[in-house]
Order: structure tokens, then sequence, then C-alpha cells
């Protein structure tokens, strides 16, 4: 049962993560709980408890709008992100949730042909386990970034 | 059942990269079925499906070939590659075989102790479960680069 | 049998990482058995044989006076890590303990902001597979690097 549970949220998280690095952005939403939360801040701000986070949604909704602007505007330069994510833990919180901690790290690649490591750090998540189609969907993402240096033009969800 | 195939699938790609990674390139092309198909490709190339790959085998024998010239010609640098590979994500096409897809980041280390982020990108596979000696081998596995300025003198497999 | 084992490393190795990316230096000690050892050393002192570890431990007790000196010393400018760790393959030594190789990408993030790939290679342990409170242990943790080119002011534990 937990062997099954972890598979699921690793299912979970690899499903994540290609829907982003293919630019696929329309489907990140439905990664969440309609209420879902979603939020980039910084290991510096968690710490402090400041308040401010980079990105911040609090539902299915809100996420889309941003989608939609993202596509809309297009302020930012043509990128795609590759991700790498490890060291999975998870924990339950009841029998309906869990809590999970991974790490990441995330290289960049312009339409140029450049690339760098872009971001690195922690997704702490609470999962619900049974969402929509039966499948496991995040009611809260926390993106914790190691640095603070990170470009604020920022757009793509990590 | 579908625990075991995916943990199988695991140890094949981490089998697969530790053999790079320790530098045993003679025994790479046995990950592959005999007939099997190896490509390095970029994104840009996929999606605008140019047919130019920029290492191309569509046989063991064609592998061995490759690797027997790279030991020869010896034109290369002393480098070795460290990959970290992540986010697998496995589809079932028949009783025999899956699709699987994951993302890598790849970081190269010159004998003189330089060490760069050589390449990103995802892994494209169709995977025979019972190969030879039981343990699954490769059908096709294509290697799409994310992005194209990658150094031309590529020369050991990814 | 063998899906747990596999999982309970994976879990010990996600323990690991977290630890030591969180800055719970105190803690690092309690994943050796008492009498085990942490050696750090680089592929090319592996590979020749030679017996200078960058970094060296034989007992907890070693490691517990290795995190007091590093937090009473404080020598090290403020700096992060963060794991990324991959492709684990595992051997069953007896009933009582296994073998396993795994790979990693460390980056350091510096209290700037700063942050670069700092370590990459490869972990070479030797796990109890029951250990004190029925957990794994590492009998013994190698750490080789990739590159001699690193950091000698090398200070938190990989």
């Amino acid at each position: 049962m937990e062997i099954e549970l972890r598979l699921k949220i690793e299912d979970l998280f690899a499903r994540y993560v290609h829907c982003l690095d293919d630019d696929r952005l329309e489907e990140w939403p439905e990664f969440f709980v309609e209420e879902g939360r979603y939020r980039v801040t910084t290991a510096e701000n968690l710490e402090r408890n400041l308040p401010l986070p980079i990105i911040y949604a609090d539902s299915r909704a809100m996420m889309r709008d941003r989608v939609a602007a993202l596509r809309q505007a297009n302020i930012y330069e043509p990128q795609r992100y590759r991700h790498t994510v490890s060291s999975l833990l998870i924990n339950r919180v009841d029998a309906g949730s869990v809590r999970a901690v991974s790490n990441f790290h995330v290289v960049r690649v312009m339409q140029t042909g450049d690339s760098m490591l872009f971001a690195t750090g922690r997704y702490l998540d609470r999962v619900r386990i049974e969402g929509e189609g039966g499948l496991p969907q995040f009611e809260e993402r926390v993106v914790v970034l190691d640095s603070r240096a990170i470009d604020t033009l920022l757009a793509i969800p990590l």
C-alpha cells in the first residue's frame, strides 16, 4: 500500500515536470485541486517568515489567468525549463493526504541555445491522494528557491 | 506487477548511466536489442521533423563500430560524464514493450578537472521488457537535447 | 521484499540529503552505524589507489567532532548545498547488508545568492539494512568526486 502510494506521488511529480518542460502550461492548473495553492518563495523569506511570495495563486482560476497572461503578453524571451527532481520524502497527514518534500535543479534553455542552471530548491507539497479521476492532486505546492538572486522576470511556473 | 515493471525500467536506466559514466563503452551496445536504434537529436529538429540526427545507429553492430572508432581514433580530450536522470514516465505499448520518457542533466568533467553542465534533455525510449537474459533492453533510445549549441565533437554516447 | 528493500534505501538517501541541505549537520552522524566510515575522495585517487581522502572519519564520534569544529570555527562562508541524487543500483552483500552506487550533482548556494555547480560524482555505499530503530544505516559511505579541482575549503559533508 505504502509502495503504491509512493509510486503514485512519483508519477504525479513526473507528469507535472514534463507538463512544464514541454511547455504545456494550459494543463498546469489541472495538477491542483480547485482551491489549490501555488507559491514561489525563497529560503530566506521562508525562514524569516516574510509573506512576500514571488508568485502566488490560491485557486485554479488564478493559475489559468496567469497562464493566459503569459501566453498573451508574451513578454518573456522564448525559453524552456529542464527539471531534475529527486530525494522525495513522504509523510502521511491523514487518510486522504500526504506532505512531501523533494529537491530540484532547473536548467533554463533559451531559444538562442544558451542554457544555464536557473534555479535550485525544494518543493514543499501537500497532496490529496485521491483527486479528480482518482489521481493525486496538489492541495498546495510551495516552491522554495535557494537563492534570492533569481531573474525577476521569472515567468513560467516551476 | 506494474511496480515490478517500473523498478525493472529504473534499474535498466541506472545500469545504462553507470556504464557510460564509468567509461565502460564496450558494454553500451548490450543495452539494446540486436536491431536496436539509437539517435541523438535536438528538440528543434524533432519539432520541425528534421531528419538529421547528431548521432545515429540502427543496430548493435553499428554501435560497436562507433565505440571501436572512439577508442582507436581517440580524437577527443579525455572526459567523463556524470548523469542525473529523473521524472520517469512509463506507458505500456503492448504485452512485450513500453514507452518511457525521462529527463537528464549531464555534466562533463575534463581530465584537467574543469567541469561544466554539458547537456540537458529528454530520453524518449521504447523498451522491450523481456530482452536477452530476461532483462529489459532498448528497442529505441532517442536522446533529445534541449539546445542545439552543443559541442560538435560530441563523442561519447549520452 | 526486494521492492521494500529498494524503497528503504531510497528513503535513507533522501533523508540524508535533506539533513545536509537543511543544514541539520548535528543529525548527520546518526545516518551511520557507530563504527561507520565516511570518506570523500576523487575518482583519480580511487583509480590510482591513492590513500589520501579529502575528508575521513571512521566512527560517529569523529563525525560529531567534525561537525562541532565546523560550528565553532565557523571558518567557512555561509553556504548551503542542494543535492540531486539518481541512478541508484543496489547489490546484496549478505542477509544484513547491501552495496549501493548512485550519482549526484551538488549545487552550492552562498548567502550572497550566488550559486554554482559545486561537485558531481558517485556515492559508493555499504548499508546495514536493519540499523538502530530498524532503519537502514551506512556502514560506509565513500563520496567519489569527479574532479580534483574542488574548493579546498570543502567543509560541509557531501
